[in-house]
């Protein structure tokens, strides 16, 4: 059986190896093999910095398929560079393994490196150990972009009067997991496309962003809380996925698009990112003064009732 | 019951919160609560990222004292950035715990920011999830920190004639696994003191350093197999906790000392660092040329049999 080191090297050492002194690669002074992975951040960036830990059968199904696991657990990652508008750079991979399953191994890191690539991310560093028999099996992604200084997007930066956009579509990852059979929605669920792009492109354009992932209803009300303002949405507005219910649309989590919201003079603009990017942008309601509420209104200008998103501690 | 929400905020949100745009801190542009923290690191500086994942019953006892494990869980990490001759700044932490017991969080974070006052580190953002009820609670934690451009401390600086040195003393923390009634060396095992301000201090002294997390041997070995070198070190100088055994000195886990080579001419200046800084630093042998493998003496200068480090996959 291969050792913790045979393996790591094998799966997860292609950043750039610290060698001696001088061997510098572009933005990474040393990588994987060392107690530290050393970075060069660029002048006048601001470092964004999250942190996501997915376990088996609560984030992801017991026996997800290796290479879409890896996929996605970087695109968690991914998404919450795109909420701040940060151009993602380098990533760190922790995993906690039941069994050095080889196979399992290098699936995911077809997953993760393939993905990986699309965004010019480098992997510089991680741990490997091995879970109980019993799991979960565990997966902790640290992320790590830039951002011009004073440019990124915060959750507290909407204003009344601004606009609320959403990207793509919502429940499609709801359904996926309701209805497995369903590929397209499956698909939403085992393999979300993180908003990188039109993250960056929002830059200096919208007022305050966040990614689904608890669910729109409830991550809209994040920016609502840190922003102080209150939100009337139109659900017939909402990009909903075919065949995704009210609740899967409202309350459904890991869909990973954007909310945003922006002024009402910047129409045009999203529109026209919209076309460059082939991405749909929904504009579906407004920011409002008041207390951090939202209210979602129906065809007949009636609120509807909001299921409470995802809490891993709610009883 | 608490939400996640609350929880976090009760017991993580020390750091400073991302209010509106320009509630800046000294380093930190926005703290916990968004969808990225974002930092501002120094100019000149090269940037030291490193991440541990730490499991109950197999990192730490199923069972253990929460703040003694909110001390480790850091220390470990800190240990990471004295061995690169970094400056510790930053941290998140993600933590998977069977239930949201608000005594077990309050201890963690008592254990873990007065270590992390201690070093000047701020907790800028994090994750909680609700482990299965069987466990295991895991802990993952990525540092940053933070060296001037050039001067990190790598594996792979070592010459042949460099002295090696040691700082401390080994095979406290094994005596302690193997003996928890012994009160000194179960200290050693559960609140380890990471080197930190000697790592910073051997910048531009020392040619290759590592910390003592795998064992003295073995991790003495992946400073050898890293510089092309070979070593000779003398039992008879290793620096041993009272009471370790020659097993627990050259293959315990979990010391956090220091291991680091030097040029034989700045002798002086390292034994007067060990004096001011009131740390032991133990000269046990030396760097040869050749192969990368470890000889150590006995008192008749017969080759000792060494036992493997730990290593998570082994069979």
């Amino acid at each position: 059986m291969a050792t913790e080191f045979e393996l790591i090297r094998k799966y997860f050492e292609r950043a750039p190896r610290g060698a001696r002194r001088g061997a510098l690669a572009r933005s990474v002074a040393l990588g994987i093999g060392d107690d530290a992975a050393l970075l060069l951040p660029s002048a006048g960036m601001e470092l964004a910095v999250s942190t996501d830990l997915l376990l088996e059968g609560r984030h992801f199904r017991a026996g997800a398929d290796a290479r879409k696991l890896g996929h996605k657990a970087l695109a968690v990652n991914l998404s919450d560079m795109a909420a701040m508008g940060a151009a993602p750079r380098w990533a760190t991979l922790a995993l906690a393994l039941p069994a050095a399953d080889e196979t399992w191994l290098d699936g995911f890191a077809q997953g993760f490196f393939s993905l990986a690539a699309r965004f010019g991310v480098e992997l510089i560093g991680g741990d490997t150990t091995r879970a109980p028999a019993s799991g979960p099996l565990s997966v902790c992604i640290t992320i790590l972009g830039e951002v011009p200084s004073g440019l990124a997007l915060y959750r507290a930066g909407a204003l009344p009067g601004d606009d609320i956009w959403v990207s793509g579509e919502l429940g499609g990852a709801a359904l996926g997991l309701a209805q497995p059979a369903n590929a397209a929605a499956a698909r939403r669920l085992d393999e979300p496309e993180p908003r990188v792009e039109l993250g960056e492109r929002l830059r200096g354009l919208a007022t305050a962003a966040i990614d689904v992932s608890d669910g729109f209803a409830q991550d809209l009300g994040h920016i609502l809380e840190r922003s102080g303002v209150g939100a009337v949405v139109e659900y017939a507005r909402l990009p909903a996925f075919p065949g995704a219910d009210a609740k899967q649309v409202l309350a459904g989590g890991d869909d990973y698009e954007l909310v945003f919201t922006a002024r009402q003079e910047r129409r045009a603009e999203i529109e026209a990112l919209a076309r460059e990017l082939k991405l749909a942008l929904a504009r579906v309601g407004s920011i409002q003064k008041g207390e951090a509420a939202l209210q979602v209104l129906d065809a007949g200008r009636r609120a509807m009732p909001l299921a409470r998103g995802f809490d891993h501690f709610a009883p």
